[in-house]
């Protein structure tokens, strides 16, 4: 039976590119696996796929009782199909906090590192093979790599995440500053989407004391892009905290090449927020947060109320 | 800070010998680690501290605030200190199911891998360091293996775990028949323990449909020592099952040598489940199990009501 290798639902490149890498080593070594998605790529990750010649997976809703699954870049039931309790789990391999609800059968290979990229788990964990990568497995492990670390400027950034780009860029003959600009121009293209799909683009849920946050983070080489849409954006973040259940939606532009935020302040909730987390001094409907770009590092360690 | 490294709250050999493993491996590479135990060591892994010259580690009821912990074979909180959650737990080494509960403030270094032993993991993931494991480290792994896999007859074994214990015997001049049967007469002389501890001494929570079992094994080259003591046994059950809010107490005594394992049959419910999970046909008050000897990978599963 083929095993399904999927990462969260919200498919950046980390979570399309390691469910492809990962296919691959599977196929490689005499198992039978299959990359799925559980949404659509956002437009980083499209031009990943189209970059390297890979295939977009198939995009999946839910699993069956008993469907073999490896599950990359989470471990969190709410970003997962429903019924990922009933699935068959075989390995986890993620770097994020353990956030607890995943059960499993058996015991099975969970493989967490605190790195800044999946991808780079997955180069560690795949020993002597990483030698017969094809040129477009190493192009989706590089192009996971320079998006988790945002050309290296996150500070989640290791020197394991350097070590491994930087030498799958020199095998590929690639020029990673040229292939970043790329990258992130095509993310920072989000003219297509409406302003509720840029607020649950990449957005993770977290409660402080008892208040339920929609985190949502915006990286982009053009910030103005996104603010020059802020009263619009504004305007549906109520709607969308109501039809997604939180209290209140949180809104960072990530300026990547400037290496600050700008947090988004539609009412006073979001006010005390910045102020208390951030120490930030808020005159108008947004604040700009220096050397902020991590949510998982910097934002969500942060929030307080 | 001190990293205190423990395993869960019955230690037996793997989770007395591992933390001291993970101790050693941290000490030697420039971190401040000290091995801390639940509870006291069961007699297998008294005697191995004893025969490698290893010191007792403190034991320790709960954890601070902000402790460092690294904790090992086991990522159940109901088997770890109150405050698990309140500490900073910085790593998880394990080869147990993923039971969910446990939470981390960021993402940390977490292996899961389905052998038969903690301290298997940990040979594979000290990497070259393996080579400067003092004698007295190499014979605590050396016994976590032979502990874990029962002289590599139970089913939980896998080729890694072998490879890895004859290797270490190698080294160390050890005739593992030899050892394994010091190490199981040591675990075997349960005469000192009230019939109350020896359904606790190596036991597991383990609900099936919504009816709470404690899971307990005895594992022993001398079943006769423990099955004199039925009628005493049958009658702590009851008790031991108020006190510890389980609605069953199961017991499962297992012969190493023989490869089977008697299981204590007193009452209607016990009968039942015998009949259910194993097919056994029960007549008295013990029935014997061929071939039965992990509660992981044999009794859990079949549990049926």
């Amino acid at each position: 039976m083929t095993t399904f290798v999927f990462g969260h639902k919200s498919p950046d490149t980390d979570s399309t590119g390691s469910p492809l890498i990962w296919e691959w080593f599977m196929n490689h070594t005499g198992q039978t696996a299959a990359a799925k998605l559980l949404g659509e790529p956002n437009t980083e990750a499209a031009f990943m796929l189209t970059r390297w010649n890979l295939a977009k997976p198939e995009i999946i809703d839910n699993v069956a009782d008993g469907q073999p699954c490896v599950i990359v870049d989470t471990n969190n039931p709410a970003e997962l199909p429903a019924n990922i309790n009933g699935a068959d789990v075989r390995a986890i391999i993620d770097h994020h906090k353990l956030v607890g609800g995943l059960e499993t059968a058996g015991p099975i290979d969970i493989t967490i590192r605190p790195l800044a990229c999946t991808a780079t788990i997955m180069h560690d964990l795949m020993g002597e093979h990483v030698k017969d990568m094809p040129e477009s497995i190493k192009g989706a492990m590089l192009s996971c790599i320079v998006s988790d670390t945002l050309e290296f400027r996150s500070p989640t950034t290791t020197p394991i995440d350097r070590t491994v780009a930087e030498s799958l860029a020199e095998d590929l003959g690639i020029n990673i500053a040229d292939y970043a600009a790329e990258m992130f121009a095509a993310k920072s293209d989000v003219s297509a989407f409406s302003a509720a799909e840029l607020l649950r683009m990449d957005s993770k849920e977290y409660a402080v004391d008892g208040v339920n946050f929609r985190v949502s983070v915006l990286e982009t080489t053009s910030p103005k892009m996104v603010l020059d849409r802020k009263a619009e954006i504004m305007e549906a973040m109520p709607q969308v905290a109501g039809e997604d259940k939180v209290n209140e939606v949180l809104l960072f532009v990530v300026d990547i090449l400037n290496e600050e935020a700008t947090m988004l302040i539609p009412n006073d909730l979001s006010k005390r927020v910045a102020e208390k987390s951030f120490g930030a001094d808020v005159n108008g409907d947004t604040v700009v947060l220096p050397g902020i770009m991590s949510r998982k590092k910097q934002i969500i360690p942060s929030l307080k109320l």
